[in-house]
């Protein structure tokens, strides 16, 4: 059975559950109020949390008793083996960057109560350097990174009172290879795989996105429930590493 | 029991588990190839399949053999109760539309075979004439019907050989109110829903998309497989409208 | 005679002075504050309007005493037997469509008392489902008829106090084919005609807008008296036809 | 008599039924193919005839046959008494221009043989440089003199070898103030006209454009009967105007 | 030494230390503030001042202590020998369009105290009729005279109270032709130049701008001297010209 | 005299003459042909070079004796202490962007021989992490280490035969804070300096660009020869500090 195992090892060498090595570096961009560099193996993104003392129009009438948080997320030119045109180039963002940045927005604001950053937005920026798959679900995991150490110093300077963030947020990829469910997903696979699934889980194993498709291609109840328990097994190891993350980045 | 279910009942009067009516009105705009409205109770949508004998650039060098299909969705100005601005005078597609017409796109690709359209373009246009809740998966179910009508005149017109829709593809909204699973959720319960999910399944039973969003709020695995079990009771009543729909249209 | 003139009837087998089958169907687009689906044989438009309590910013000084009305006309992308891109993809309205959207405005702005919508202003959007020829011309007839419903539920829910129009307003397209002038012209005569002419007239029989243009030829004071009184008498019957659709969508 | 007609004469002095002092200075632009700047009174417009050889992708399949002659039309910021925005910056053309240069390319189009600039684009710039009225009429009479010019240079150095201009064309307002049909309205009457008409005719005495609008107001048919004679006698004017321009740009 | 020195004339005879034939005609945009047409030999450019009661938004706070101006910059699409697109067509300004007018804008305020137009924007508009090369140096020049005619105006009427012009300011390009410094280049020998200079300079003989830039070049220490040399002389002369322009434009 | 200069010192403890600590990093967008992450205190920028095997369009007929190089500059919008919006949202880039990347082109384009690589471009991406004043001067000093290194890999791959960059090339930024020139301003001194230059020069000590401007200031002949020879030492050092870091890349 080893042999078996092994000759349909995955091609970088890693087990169908096993992660890419991760790693937060934060302060990447002192400027930002809180940031990390996250890198899923050979994925690495630039993630951002920044505090404006303002928020969007369409919540004005309700801006002293909540504030807002949004993300926006892009491709450098250089993150992939072919350049890619800057959006303000090609005259507007892809419609994938706009599907990925409202993820990162939604997951993040599920962890978080608003009424707790009155007239504040806290911009969550992901730009990633380099893509090798898996860039949305790392942007979230550095996200949460970058928010947690936002927070703690706007708390600090006393510009809000208490953390909003009310538990921990991560999200890693899963998919189908074949009949086989195998857990974050380089390019390579990802190209090939027949179901692409993204999944977000709190702190607490509660799930806050759970988005599975199948491009020219379907799943039955079996698989699906494959894949969720794929999925939490490697949040549940993220999370892990985020908390230790946060505590390095707030040293 | 009847008692408490009748004060937990629905404002609409409907059973949790009860569709809204649904109807599909072929030929609404006779100048595509294909095309039908779609109403689930005050939702309404155009949904039309026009077929382009051209393929997207970056198809080109395969597009002797493979053809696309693409999406496109938009709400139509009066579609609300307060006016929405076009997009041309807004300057860009709102992102949640972005996000609807790639999920539209996809859902109708899982079930296409794209060899079987070689040259062709199948444009799926779905514009919402009155939103009431649950415009996407409204807009997935009347693609699919415009497309399978739009197919066969281009059967025969000796256009295409084959039929390349090789399975039936139909969607539905579900949420979580509280505690409760319901079924096709109406603009009123959807704004208060603390899930919202949008489930796209085959005719042959299987998942296409499984979306399932928690906007600041959470779920557990029985929650979710509650949704998707109300989701699959729902979807095997539309398949059978489709079928219905489809054999009219084709008259 | 009676031989001759049948010889030379129009393809469709109308008479020269004869308008193709006219409805309007009230209703179509339930939000918006009045609606109805206009057709002209196989043009059929969708004309809508909504009301909404704000001025442009250009009209601010005097929304105490004043209100406005504006139009915006657009193709829905499967109109036409080939398919148009929409406005927000070619990134632009088109010439044409601003062309159009002017001239209705100003037309239904001819027959408004805009001191009696103080602080509002009525949008009418026209949306073309299927195109034929005399898109414009149908436009304006049913932009008339979604305003009057609109006003009527406006003096109704007490949003305003007096009906702003102050006459009723329709047109028609006629045309020089050779020599021969005829009324409302299908796609099929209008590519052709030398002459294209579109005429708006108010219940009272005046005139509001006259737009006679060659497109590479140019015509004569006869010729232009001959295209008045040929528009005239159309535009009569349709007023007829207006005031039994408004009745009918007040009931 | 005359004393009641004194009282009623224009502020400005003039008649009726008399033009503002017009004058066409040639060769503006003298990098253009054909230029001329036109005044009619204060108001002044830059026209140049600009030959291109290429023409619009639409009309590629014919270009061995066949021209395109096209209008470009702008206000300079600094043409109205309040500066204007330029186009760029309000990110699209503003709808009057966009309605303005259509009108010119017909209108030029109409006295015009394209069979005779095959794969030639003639465009037709008119740039405003202080606008007081009556700058699209300008605009046409400047612009056909401009291309008179550009047409002889293009036959001399044998880019074509046949005048395509087979007519001369001219344009004027004229507009009722009250019950008075008056013509070539400066900016102070135009303001306060009830029906604003804009003619076009060709040197045959031939209309090619007849467009009559009422802004709040409507007209009947001998208000009609007369601004088209009123027309007539500007336009018979002007065009020996344009005559003695040519010739002396052409020296 | 003679014979060597005409057989190295400039193409247009010139000395390499002369400037083309320069003229400021005044008033050539009667609405503007103040305007000039400035010719520089073939070049051309239209320049026009206009004030406007407002300043830019990120001026507000101190609007009532301080004022702004600001340039814009354009082609017209005729002043080259080859039709250019406008601005608004390509979707955007062009690189050096954007170049151009900040470094106008900056050359203006380096004379000007922003306090003595208070609340006001003085906007500094040139457009170029005729491009042969050094349209920005000339652009300046103009700006200037048609700057210092509509604070004349504004003081006039009473709308600021003191000159804000403090020194006047003009420019000039200069430029390396091989090893020769060469005074005010046309588009002929611009396009050959190794290096190519503008400098800006004020009444009183200091520098507000140098720009110097080798395209596929470099130079030294020495050339870059005799370049600002060379520039000194003529601007010493271009300033006498901007006097006696602003004293005409004033009578 | 050492008491006053102490007292004269930066804010930063600097001497006038003094570079804040440089460095280079590598390799940080490891899809790209080459890049690098550059430091001038706490200025960083991530610059790479990316080949494409294309060339513009208007260089097409010459594409195959001859290449391009271009750049594209960019804040991140966490790079400065307030979050600046994305260009793509904003609707377009600004103008201080688009000047610096055309300067950031200019200056590597005048080191290399385009005719050594025939139908390839070389992007030269300068993304800002965080600005602390010189972004402009430190983007060019790391685009010049990144398109060294991508060309070694185009060379060693078969891409290109020979080196195309045939001299190096740096920059800094000196400027004049009340009488005294400083070189490498830090944000702090920028925004106070009456005088700011840009000054780019090669390996072999010559200048490439000269770029010196007041803002509401001026400056004389003797001030522009100390600001020379300030950016002239300070080069020097630069310029062998890319020298270890290109090797350092290449190992």
């Amino acid at each position: 059975m080893e042999k078996e195992s092994q000759t349909m090892a995955r091609y970088d060498g890693r087990r169908f559950d096993e992660l890419r090595p991760i790693s937060f570096k934060p302060s990447i961009a002192p400027n930002a109020t809180g940031s990390v560099l996250v890198s899923f193996g050979n994925t690495k993104v630039i993630c951002a949390a920044t505090a404006e003392k303002k928020v969007p129009s369409w919540l004005m009438p309700q801006s002293a008793e909540k504030g807002w948080m949004s993300a926006e997320y892009s491709m450098l030119p250089y993150a992939t083996l072919t350049r890619k045109q800057r959006p303000v180039s090609a005259g507007k963002q892809d419609g994938r960057s706009v599907e990925i940045q409202r993820l990162i927005g939604r997951s993040l604001r599920a962890v978080t109560d608003l009424s707790k950053i009155p007239g504040h937005t806290i911009w969550l920026d992901c730009d990633v350097l380099q893509a090798d798959g898996g860039t949305r679900t790392a942007s979230i995991c550095g996200a949460y990174v970058a928010a947690k150490i936002a927070v703690a110093k706007l708390i600090e300077e006393g510009s809000i009172k208490e953390d909003p963030l009310i538990d921990a947020v991560a999200a890693i990829s899963v998919g189908l290879l074949g009949d086989r469910a195998i857990l974050d997903l380089p390019y390579a696979e990802d190209k090939d795989a027949d179901v692409d699934a993204n999944i977000v889980m709190t702190g607490s194993g509660r799930f806050v996105e759970v988005q599975m498709s199948g491009e020219e291609a379907t799943f039955d109840n079996e698989q699906l429930c494959d894949l969720l328990a794929l999925a939490k097994k490697g949040i549940s190891h993220i999370l892990q590493l985020q908390q230790k993350a946060i505590k390095e980045g707030l040293e």
